[in-house]
């Protein structure tokens, strides 16, 4: 693609850095900026660069938060025997969206992958064991939300292993069928998981 | 959707507001941006605000230019006998892109649309005419290449009116089955006009 000015090409080769926008979206986002009032760009910009200068992650569950202490940690609210281990903040927003999780957060900020060259020492799990030995008995559960992937699994094992000296429960999410999901187009492996890990009527 | 930070609400109603990208799409475009490295977010909107407040339109054809006059009203390669007159510089892009033009462009900057306030004067139209009058018989034939709708068709007939009193050919471009396209999946009015447009062999 030839572009009439330079400046539109090094916004397009930008915007089309950002995942799953390719070349061709990122010159219709660009051309829809320059047809827009200038202040629109301005607004954009601004709110990008205030999220990316002045984002602060919480000390304590390492979620994303406008404060040194994120809304749940501070909270009198929140069931502080549970604490649900996710690898991202945008996990915690979404089992907040269910409403179904009064309990607090852990973001572990990944999965453990050797292949992408992340190990133990890349994630926060050291704070998080940390978190478990001072609260001594405060925590009764620890729940593993993670991804039903290869890393994921790697990943509960090895929080498992280090989890097991202390006095506490550790559970992973259900794994099964979708609700609303059809058994006939279910893959084969969560449909053995969720044979398996059936739950009992009564 | 409840955000865990006031920054990453603003800044996701700043990108949402962008065509096609919804909230969902931009919470991910915004939480790979707090991701990444800070320095993406600098390139990111360095390259948006530099674009906004320095890029400049042609003054003769008004195509998004570098520069007071487009690369190529200034080509002495370019055949200044035909001017084609799109909506959009990015049709500019898109006929170029083709290499099958090496005449003159006129960007209108839309069409013609009451329902959306747009008349002829909100159009780069009187500029077109002064290009052709000032030309006086350099400009043999002035090609329409807008969209095929009601619009569109209004805007050429607008433009075929106007430029009608000097002596140049006014052309349209052909519509008609797409190149690899089906007869039997073509609508009837673009499959209509390809028959009352044929084209001879001999």
């Amino acid at each position: 693609m030839e572009y009439p000015s330079k400046l539109i090409e090094e916004a397009v080769n930008e915007v089309a850095k950002l995942p799953g926008i390719g070349k061709k979206t990122a010159l219709r986002l660009v051309l829809h900026l320059v047809k827009e009032n200038e202040n629109r760009t301005t607004l954009l910009t601004e709110a990008l660069r205030n999220l990316r200068t002045n984002i602060r992650f919480c000390r304590i569950c390492h979620t994303i938060s406008d404060n040194d202490e994120c809304s749940i940690c501070r909270s009198h609210r929140r069931d502080r025997s549970m604490v649900c281990v996710v690898e991202e903040s945008q996990d915690v927003m979404a089992i907040e969206n269910t409403s179904q999780y009064t309990g607090l957060y852990h973001v572990l900020g990944g999965v453990i992958s050797p292949m992408n060259g992340v190990g133990p020492n890349e994630l926060k799990i050291e704070t998080l064991i940390d978190r478990i030995d001072r609260a001594a008995g405060e925590v009764k559960e620890v729940i593993l939300a993670l991804s039903p992937t290869m890393e994921g699994d790697t990943t509960a094992f090895y929080l498992h292993k280090k989890l097991n000296p202390f006095a506490i429960r550790i559970s992973s999410i259900a794994r099964g069928i979708q609700v609303g999901g059809n058994l006939e187009y279910t893959d084969e492996v969560t449909l053995g998981r969720s044979i398996t890990g059936r739950t009992l009527f009564n």
